[in-house]
């Protein structure tokens, strides 16, 4: 017989759906229920959620149908789901080895205080939770552990793995797109220390600002307010050698045409291309052949081996340390403040990574 | 005191520009003028053009404008150039170790039965000539001369070097667009040697059936009576791995939706997008972050490695040798053909790679 350890639960549930309209909190119900955390099934873990990352591809699971997206994912009347950093503090016999109680961990995890996660005894059952490493802990040297979804977690590992993909020269100029995002802004630090020159495309003029300021690009515009061509005709007249790409459609076939002869470009995704819009006619792709560009399309989790190798910790870790950059985030307090929080990050409001602190350590 | 030594060149002219019209024989003049070969200055040589290359790329040059065809490729009233066999029959003394009589050439030259090429002493005269190897003239092995043009030649460099781009792999699947012609016959059959399944599109029933009975193909469709989309699914249940490109515009739309993730496409030009014509607007653009696709653009100059390093004649000279591939070719007879063959050629009416013979070796 066991004891019960009742704790109680809040969590942020998918309501209903936005599909082509704006996100409003309709979409979100916020519930309180009470979980048992002293009932752990053998391939059981339950998680208590420190932080969670609000990120822009959760979009999709406010379409009904469409896109990639698996159906699971777009449950109504569960929580959303979402990359966390949470602690282990309940463990099944079956798993209690490899998901030691105390450890912290990241993964998708659901956006709530608290997060059951079963079957981890079954061989078929697929997670991406990782154990952080022992220093995640450690703050004392710049490093916040928010920064394990951020710089250090799945942006991070998109920034640092894409440039590899684009295999970067020093001397060259690349050009990012969303700079002042979780990923962009990191894909410009890390260039720069490469040795390229780069340039930023941001949302506002205090983003780009930022960026020129406080994250050592070389140039950066504010697409709302600048024509593309124009600014990239000034901040790069002698053209783009990479384009790392977060959004496609218009900006995309204006880099095909200004793109210089074996330029690269690196595609993580089409954002302006999804939510169901008619996609933007894409008409300058005979550029390709005629300049031997190529496009590569990312996917980041093709590319976990730098988390599993810790090339990603040691080297992004190093770099923050040293203070040789720098990574912004947005951090607010309480998991029933997620949905105001991520209709804002959706419209752009925020700088940089957006972050909802659930818990302390 | 040298003695002169005259002899009739007769040339195929650009006379007049189609433009967006199709090409007609009002496009072209042919000119009969005589050239001196004792005259030759210390940095020229004087070619006896064997073998003439038609392609469809020469096409470009009858825009007054548009594209990035050089304007010095597209003057009136001087000959049409085009990928030539030749054989050196003077050479100045200044050039005469580097381009000795009697050696065999490819590279462009005029359409005519003698080109005078100047300037190869001085350093900042590019040329794409070279020096065809002894062997070249031996034909008892099955491999004619011609084929230092066509399957040894830029075709064959296209075909080989874009397999190595795409690093192909054995068991996959590679779909080859224009798979009859000059370079997409000789794609399909390397790929098949190498170990993968192989589809081509080709533009009548004849091309497609030869591609299968005569050249290993896996399956091929008449682009013209069967529509891709159904042709596709029925030859490639399973999705395409890798597709050989050299079309653009609807097929390609078409391959980013069904290609398989991690799918590789080599674009090796695109004339469905080229004269003046309002591009295809491509729509699946999104495919590429979606499923780890990647596009490489391809030029055939900056592969000329292959050429140097004598690893394309070896590599397909032996396989052509061996019979283990096949090359088709038709070849015609007299410099005064051309332009006629030109525009059949245009219109689809070959299959294979087309050369006019200007003269016997």
């Amino acid at each position: 017989m066991t004891s019960s350890k009742i704790f109680s639960n809040t969590s942020i549930i998918r309501a209903s759906y936005a599909n082509d309209s704006d996100v409003t909190l309709a979409q979100f119900r916020i519930e309180t229920n009470d979980i048992d955390v002293s009932k752990v099934a053998p391939g059981d873990i339950i998680l208590r959620n420190l932080y969670l990352s609000l990120d822009p591809y959760v979009r999709f699971t406010l379409n009904e149908t469409g896109g990639d997206t698996p159906a699971s994912w777009r449950l109504l009347n569960v929580p959303f789901y979402g990359l966390g950093i949470s602690e282990i503090i309940a463990s099944g016999e079956a798993v209690a080895t490899k998901y030691p109680v105390g450890a912290l961990v990241s993964g998708n995890v659901g956006y709530e205080q608290y997060t059951r996660i079963s079957g981890l005894d079954d061989p078929k059952t697929q997670t991406d939770l990782r154990i952080l490493p022992a220093h995640a802990r450690d703050e004392t040297k710049g490093v916040p552990l928010s920064y394990y979804i951020s710089a250090l977690g799945m942006p991070g590992l998109t920034a640092y793995a894409g440039l590899k993909v684009l295999d970067v020269k020093p001397g060259k100029i690349i050009f990012v797109g969303s700079a002042a995002g979780g990923v962009g802004q990191l894909v410009g630090q890390l260039a720069k220390q490469q040795g390229l020159r780069v340039i930023g495309s941001a949302g506002s003029d205090e983003k780009a600002a930022y960026l020129i300021e406080k994250q050592q690009f070389d140039g950066a515009f504010n697409y709302k307010t600048e024509d593309a061509r124009e600014a990239l005709t000034r901040l790069a007249p002698n053209g783009i050698d990479y384009f790392y790409d977060t959004v496609g459609g218009a900006i995309l076939d204006l880099v095909l045409e200004i793109i210089n002869e074996h330029g690269k470009i690196l595609s993580i995704g089409m954002i302006s291309q999804e939510n169901g819009k008619e996609p933007y006619p894409i008409r300058n792709l005979n550029a390709i052949a005629r300049k031997a560009v190529t496009i590569y399309g990312f996917i980041y989790w093709h590319h976990l081996q730098y988390f599993q190798n810790g090339e990603l910790d040691t080297t992004i870790r190093s770099l923050l340390e040293q203070g040789k950059i720098n990574y912004r985030e947005e951090v607010f307090n309480g998991i029933e403040t997620a949905p105001q929080h991520f209709i804002n990050m959706l419209s752009g409001k925020y700088a940089g990574k957006v972050i909802i602190k659930i818990a302390d350590l």
